[in-house]
C-alpha cells in the first residue's frame, strides 16, 4: 500500500479578520504554526515517512510544510511548490472582510459565490494589484493560464492535470507522498482522487491541524482516516 | 549583472562539543537559528531578491535557507537539495572529539586530517551505521557514488559537476540564485568560481551569519562583499 498524506494550513492572520483571502500571500498566526506542528506529530506518531511533498507557492501551506517535516525529521526530502495547488483565487473579493460583503452584495450572493460549485466572484481587471499578473511569483507562467477569478470547478480544471502529470505518476511507483495545501485545492483532490461529485463536494472538508491519511492501491484509495481520530470530524469521502 | 549569494549555516549542536560533524545531521542551535535569520535580513537590506536557491541535504543548511527565505519574504522559490552540497564527509572521525582525537591520533595527524587538500581521515567500513549506505535518505542513489571519507580534492570532485549541471546555467541565464551550505563545500564552490588553488583555498573561510555576495557577468565574477562590511572578516577572494 502506498500512502499520501493530504494536510491543511492552520490560522492565518486573515481568517482571524475574516477577510476573503485566496491567493493574498498571509501568513500564519502563532496557532497556525502551532496546528502544522501538531499535524506533523501526528504524522510521525502514525510512522508516515513521505518520500517527496507538494505545496502550494502560499507561505501559509508552505511553512505549514516545512513545520509538518521538522516533526517528522525528513526536511531532507525533495518539495516541488507549485501555483496549482493554490487556493481558490477570489477575483473581486480578495481582501474584502466576510460581513462588509455581505452588506454590500447581499448574504444570499455571497453565499452563493462561497458555495455553488462553479459559479466564480467577479474577475479582476489585468491592472489591479490584486491580479496574479501583478505578483513577481507567477512571472516566468503564461499570463493567459493565470486566474482573475476562479470557481470550485475551474479551481479543479488546474488541481487535476497537476495531480494527474506530476504526482500520480509517484504515487503509481510506490512513492509515499505528502500534500499541504489549502481547504479549496484539497477539496478539488479529495474529487479527483474520490470521484466525489460537484453536488457533494462542499460537505468535505479536511479540518487544520488534523491530517487526512489515505492507502492506495496504485492510484485507488483502499482505506482513509483523519490522523485524530477522537476529534469530532466531517466524515472523510473514504472507500 | 547577475548576483549569487552564498552562505554559510551558523552554529550548530555538534560546534558546541567540538565534535567532527560532516554528514551527520545535527540542528542548528539557537545561535545558529538568528545567525540565519541575521543573514536573511542582510541579503533583504541589500535588495537580494533570488529567484532559485540550492542546498545540501542536511538540516542546517535547509533550515539556514528556510529562515533566510522567511526573512526575504521568498519562501516560494525553487529549492533544490542535492547531496553534493554536504559537508565534506569525515570518514572515522565523523562522531569523535576533536581533543579526544588529538590525544588518540596526535594533534599534528588531526591538524593534517583538517587541513591538508588531498589527504582524507581513515574511510568508514560499508557497514558503520555512519557510512551514507545506511542513512535512507541516500538509498535512491548509485551507491558506488557515496563517499566513506573525503578530502577537500574528493569533495571539490562532486561540488564542481554539480555546481556546473545544476546551477551555473541558471546564473548564465541571468537568474540571481542563493546557495546555502557548509564551510567545505563552500570553500569547494570559491575555487570553482574565484579559480582559487589548492594552496591557497585553506585560507578563506566564508563566515556564519555574514553571507558573500558575488555579483557576475555571465559566469565571471566582478565583484565580492561580505554583507556585513563593517564585521571583521578574512579577505574574500574577489576578482
Amino acid at each position: 500500500m502506498t500512502r499520501l498524506v493530504l494536510t491543511r494550513h492552520g490560522q492565518s492572520a486573515w481568517n482571524l479578520e475574516n477577510r476573503f483571502t485566496g491567493w493574498v500571500d498571509v501568513d500564519l498566526t502563532d496557532r497556525g504554526e502551532a496546528e502544522a506542528r501538531r499535524g506533523g506529530a501526528l504524522m510521525a506518531e502514525a510512522g508516515f515517512a513521505p518520500e517527496a511533498a507538494y505545496t502550494s507557492v502560499l507561505k501559509r501551506a508552505i511553512r505549514t510544510l516545512w513545520l509538518s517535516l521538522e516533526a517528522l525529521d525528513r526536511v531532507w526530502i525533495p518539495v516541488e511548490k507549485d501555483w496549482r495547488l493554490n487556493e481558490r483565487h477570489y477575483g473581486g473579493l480578495t481582501g474584502l472582510n466576510k460581513a462588509e460583503t455581505a452588506e454590500a452584495h447581499g448574504a444570499e450572493q455571497v453565499h452563493v459565490w462561497r458555495r455553488s460549485y462553479d459559479i466564480a466572484p467577479p474577475a479582476l481587471a489585468e491592472t489591479d494589484e490584486r491580479h496574479p499578473r501583478n505578483d513577481p511569483r507567477y512571472a516566468s507562467l503564461d499570463p493567459a493560464a493565470l486566474p482573475a477569478t476562479e470557481s470550485l470547478k475551474t479551481t479543479l480544471e488546474r488541481v487535476e492535470p497537476y495531480f494527474n502529470s506530476q504526482i500520480a505518476p509517484k504515487l503509481d511507483a510506490g512513492q509515499d507522498i505528502l500534500i499541504s495545501a489549502h481547504g479549496n485545492s484539497l477539496r478539488a483532490l479529495l474529487m479527483v482522487l474520490f470521484k466525489v461529485s460537484p453536488d457533494d463536494i462542499m460537505g468535505f472538508e479536511i479540518p487544520t491541524g488534523n491530517p487526512l491519511l489515505i492507502e492506495l492501491d496504485g492510484l485507488a484509495p483502499r482505506e482513509c482516516a483523519y490522523l485524530d481520530a477522537d476529534r469530532a470530524n466531517p466524515t472523510p469521502p473514504c472507500p
